[in-house]
């Protein structure tokens, strides 16, 4: 009869894309005397996705890429102070304070005093543990789980860790793509969440329509009371 | 009454350290010009060890301090080709084959009939699951826990999940400092399998006596009779 409450990490409880998007914006800076920011742009998106298999998602992946990219557009003329700029950029980001999304606080402790929760997100392992232990907010989270991937068997293995059925695991996030859909194919619930901002490779077309079990909404405040209409559902 | 038994994997179940120092070969041999290996060595290991909070374990860690060693040793001389090098050689770590350690395939097999079998290890996440796939052993592992630190908070927690008090895991790996130690502190057992090349960050002193939890021995053939004598005598 137990019941779980996933949450995406980044962009669904702290920022993460805007941090991403000031530093793009000094690497696009750095590479401008050599190409236009659509080439930039197209041009690093292109190394992420190559380099996702074998590096995997974060910071320390992206500072790779980053230097992989700019060596390629400048045709080996970047200088050593250069690429040491983009280390830095890369330092300055998994350094970064946590910024809380609006309502975040106050929703997980209005929901933590009844539900178990649990947080399940891609990325560095350590970075994310970091991440949590800034936010404050680790205590109302019975575990966290970090991911190399977010799709089908990755929930189904967390689901069987803490022993819940799919129909009783509702996920709260800001991705389609990583959060709704896999989660939707198990036969959980998604409450989609969106960020005003989102990675490329991130994402995807609409779900599809799963009555009763897809809740779209503008904001997290909003997921209690969805919480309590999706229980009530299925007594 | 359960019993656990965790193994550490890099240069426990496969071959790592051997990895790693021939990649550094080629590392110092790109610096050579610049500096002589003893300088080399002493100036990445210490880019890595003021890097370790904010990188964690991991080829993406390594390389990103490999290129600004590489930076600080050249004062900034060191061509972008170079420097392409250096993330060529991380992706070709990550890429690398797996190769199994002489034994192990034979002791986990014999083990895993009869005992629940786990993998502990650090490092970044996505490389760890790609490398156990790889080896062939996964169906041999209850779980596999990739942490990012490898210290007594660490190992509570990994045991509270499992639910198996501290008296009943006994812990196989190749570092006293991270596989040994702090499972000891616990009221663990641990049995120290030595591999011929140990990381510097890695190291500590001889492990206190801790009679009948503590086993040192030459080869992972000799777990299965550790094993065996040391549920022995604890019924």
């Amino acid at each position: 009869m137990s019941y779980l409450i996933g949450f995406d990490a980044d962009d669904t409880l702290w920022h993460n894309e805007t941090i991403f998007a000031r530093v793009h914006e000094r690497y696009r800076a750095l590479l401008a005397s050599h190409h236009d920011a659509a080439t930039v742009d197209r041009t690093l998106l292109a190394t992420e996705r190559r380099n996702l298999e074998l590096y995997g998602y974060g910071v320390k992946a992206y500072t790779l890429s980053a230097i992989e990219t700019a060596i390629e557009l400048t045709s080996g003329k970047i200088s050593a102070a250069e690429i040491r700029q983009l280390i830095q950029l890369g330092q300055e980001m998994l350094a970064h304070p946590v910024e809380l999304l609006d309502g975040v606080t106050e929703t997980l402790a209005s929901l933590a005093g009844n539900h178990r929760l649990i947080v399940i997100t891609k990325g560095d392992l350590r970075d994310q543990e970091r991440k949590l232990e800034k936010s404050g907010l680790k205590s109302h989270f019975h575990a966290v789980e970090v991911v190399s991937e977010k799709d089908e068997g990755t929930y189904a293995a967390v689901l069987r860790r803490h022993g819940v059925a799919p129909e009783r695991f509702l996920m709260v996030g800001n991705s389609v793509k990583s959060d709704i859909l896999p989660v939707l194919a198990l036969g959980g619930a998604g409450v989609h969440v969106p960020y005003h901002l989102q990675w490329e490779l991130d994402h995807a077309e609409a779900p599809p329509a799963a009555a009763g079990r897809f809740f779209p909404v503008e904001h997290i405040r909003a997921v209690p009371s969805i919480v309590t209409q999706w229980m009530a559902a299925r007594r």
